[in-house]
């Protein structure tokens, strides 16, 4: 069984890559250079890929960047030091126009080619449920399009599914998850605003996420945040 | 009112341009660079946009060369001087998986940043069939998910749709509605397998389709042939 699993290199695609291996698929990871500003993650996911035994990682680029309209891609700031209830009210300016849309697309597109039946994606509805392109509505709408978008569709041979794993689990329980599939979380970068050498900030939407997720998990994050 | 309209340079998505123009859009026109071995066609892309007064036109990089499965992408060869009944049976080696979808995509991206509720698509479900992603029930669906994916959709502000005014027409048709829109044919670029300069080859599906829409049309196509 054949799956493309898009891979950011962050905790939760991670995890949802180290679960598709579980389940026996051989995966074939994808990466997309989108132009974030976090680009270090695109190196955490090629060494993400290797330790989990991706049968293969493409990383692809798709720029984003000549688009806007992001914290992740344009010259907008990324909010730090967030309290939850701020978090959970509205879309943030973190999310990216339709980014979820364009990498099931590529992820689709070498599904095809590879005639693999399965795309893994690490979305989640539960901890950040800000990304209108991380509900399951859309999810089923996408897989419902995908059946319509290609040959294999056409030709009735292959039902395309999405594999959306964490979609209503907390962050704790993809950390407790992770650690028991024996994801090695040093390898993962999170970070939307990473220092030199990848280094997180800690204080990120992103950061404050993992890291409120390690706590109730009662597990060590190995990645170093900068003292308070 | 503003719309995102997809633009390959070729005659359908000029002639696509040009309408959504005549029926007061402001359009921003997409190009996409995927790798395509007809790059000439960006050029071409380019000259339309400024000819038919696109507000604006940016060319955006997805490269489908690293996933293949396709003539335009791959190192395989492009079919020459098929017959119409040949290319009306099943699907084509030029289809490029899930392309569309990926266009698609990446003017919802660009609709989102710019608050536009319009994309603008030239696919024809007529003369060439053959092709998953250009039949009505794959817009449908991409509409219904592009509804879900996005800002828009989830804040109830715009509702996203996909405007694909050539669906139904022949190509005869298409050249006639060309014309009529004062399109200048000698701008746009539809083969496949260009040589120096943009030559069209003349035998490519592609520039036997566009032939034969312009001899039922009775115009005259000012692109320069091949002598048989």
């Amino acid at each position: 069984m054949k799956a493309v699993c898009l891979l950011s290199g962050g905790l939760d695609s991670s995890t949802c890559l180290a679960y598709a291996r579980r389940e026996g698929f051989t995966c074939y990871a994808l990466s997309i250079d989108y132009g974030q500003r976090h680009r270090f993650e695109l190196e955490a996911a090629a060494k993400v890929a290797q330790s989990l035994g991706a049968a293969a990682h493409r990383t692809l680029r798709a720029d984003l960047r000549l688009i806007g309209g992001s914290a992740l891609t344009a010259e907008i700031e990324v909010p730090k030091h967030r309290a939850s209830v701020e978090m959970a009210s509205g879309i943030p300016v973190t999310y990216v126009p339709a980014r979820n849309t364009v990498f099931l697309s590529l992820a689709l597109a070498w599904a095809e080619v590879l005639e693999a039946a399965s795309i893994f994606l690490g979305v989640n509805a539960i901890d950040y449920s800000g990304y209108p392109d991380c509900r399951p509505e859309f999810i089923e709408a996408f897989e419902r399009m995908a059946n319509l978008a290609t040959r294999a569709g056409v030709e009735g041979k292959l039902r395309t599914r999405i594999h959306t794993p964490l979609l209503h689990l907390s962050k704790a329980e993809i950390v407790r998850l992770a650690a028991e599939l024996g994801l090695d979380f040093s390898l993962t970068s999170s970070c939307y605003d990473p220092g030199p050498g990848g280094r997180p900030c800690g204080g990120c939407d992103s950061c404050l996420l993992r890291r409120k997720g390690f706590a109730e998990a009662n597990l060590i994050d190995p990645l170093e945040y900068p003292a308070p």
